[in-house]
C-alpha cells in the first residue's frame, strides 16, 4: 500500500485538515497556502507541509496547494471516498443531535439504522428511519453496517458493544461515558465532552 | 509556581487520567499501578509514570498510586477544585444533551445560564434555569461567567462569541460546525464529532 507509512499522529490531522479545506472550497477558493491554512487553524506551517508531503500533496511555490485535489486526495487515504454506513444506539439528545449534525454527510457517512431501548421510542419514525429495539441489533448484519455509535447510558454500554461485535461492528464511535471494552481488531474512539471542557480553567488560569 | 512547567500534553492527558481514577475511586478502590491504569487506558506506562512525575505524585512500589491522591492533585492544577461556572448558548437538542451530561458536574462545573435565540425557547424554564434570548448575553457579565459553551448554527457562532467575548468569557468550549476567531488572550476548544468518526473508515481497512 502506497499509504502505509503515513505516521498516526498525521492521520489525526487528516479530518482537521479536510473540514478546514471544505470550508475553503464552499468559499469559492482553489488554492490555498501552507501559511494561510495554518493561521487558520493554529498549526504550525512546517507540520502542515510535512503532512501533507506524506501523500505526494506538494504545493506550488506562490500559489500554494490545489484545494480540490487535496480534498480528494485525504478522502481517499481516510476511505471517506467510499459511502460508509453507520448504526445509532441512542437516540435521545445526544443520538437527535447527531442525526442533526451536518458534519457526517459531509464526510460520506450515513446513519442508515437507529436503536433503542425506550419502548416509547421504538417503532417511531426519525429522519425516515424506524427507531428498532436493541434486542434487534443482530439485524445490522445483514445491512452490512461496520460503524457503530453508541449514545447510551454508562451502564448499557458495554452489553451494547458486545452485542454490536457480534452483529459484525468494526469500529465504534463512544459518546457514553465510560470506558468500554473491545477485541484488538475492534477501533473504539471515545469521546467524553467534559475532559474537553476540564482542561479550560487550567488556560484560563494562566492568562 | 510550582507547576508552571508541566508541559501541554501532559496537561491534556490529566483529565483523561482524572476520569479513569473517579471511576477507580467510585469502585472502591484506594491503590492502581501505572500498569493497571495504562491497560485501562490504553496509554503506556512508562508515559503515566512520567506525567505524574511533573507534579510529584510517585507511586509506592508493590502498592501503586493512592487514588484519592492524584484526584486531589490533578483537580487542583486542573484549576477544578474550586466551581466553575458555564454559561451555555444554544438550546437545541446538543444543548439539552449537554445539560444532562453527568460528567460536567463531577469535574465541578455548573451551567449557569442559558440562552437561546428561538422565541419558543426563551423564557422556558429547564433544569430549574429559565432560557434567556441571545440578545441579553451581556448579563452574564453580573454573574462573573467565564467560560461558554456554544451550540448553535455555524451561521451564528462568530457573532455569539463576539458578544460572549465582550460580555467577559474567556474560554469556549465550542460545538459549532465552523472555526470561529478570537482574541489571543481567549481559549477556544473546539469539538468537531464528524472529525472523530472520519479516522475509523481509516482503521478498520487495516484489520
Amino acid at each position: 500500500m502506497r499509504y502505509r507509512r503515513i505516521p498516526d499522529e498525521t492521520i489525526r490531522r487528516l479530518p482537521v485538515y479536510l473540514r478546514a479545506l471544505m470550508e475553503v472550497s464552499d468559499s469559492g477558493q482553489e488554492n490555498i497556502s501552507s501559511g494561510k491554512l495554518a493561521g487558520f487553524l493554529g498549526i504550525a506551517p512546517y507540520l502542515i507541509r510535512k503532512d501533507f508531503s506524506y501523500f505526494g500533496g506538494f504545493g506550488t511555490r506562490g500559489k500554494g496547494y490545489e484545494v480540490g485535489a487535496l480534498i480528494k486526495q485525504i478522502c481517499k487515504i481516510l476511505k471517506l471516498d467510499v459511502p460508509n454506513k453507520a448504526v445509532l444506539v441512542g437516540v435521545g439528545n445526544l443520538g437527535r443531535a447527531l442525526l442533526a449534525y451536518p458534519g457526517f454527510r459531509a464526510f460520506g457517512f450515513e446513519i442508515a439504522a437507529l436503536f433503542d431501548a425506550a419502548s416509547d421510542k421504538i417503532s417511531k419514525k426519525i429522519n425516515d428511519l424506524v427507531v428498532k429495539s436493541v434486542s434487534d441489533l443482530a439485524d445490522i448484519k445483514e445491512q452490512g453496517i461496520r460503524i457503530a455509535i453508541i449514545t447510551v447510558p454508562g451502564k448499557a454500554a458495554q452489553q451494547i458493544t458486545d452485542e454490536l461485535i457480534d452483529a459484525g461492528i468494526k469500529s465504534i464511535l463512544n459518546f457514553a461515558p465510560c470506558h468500554i471494552n473491545v477485541p484488538k481488531r475492534v477501533k473504539v474512539v471515545t469521546i467524553n465532552i467534559a475532559m474537553d471542557l476540564a482542561v479550560l480553567p487550567y488556560y484560563m488560569s494562566k492568562k
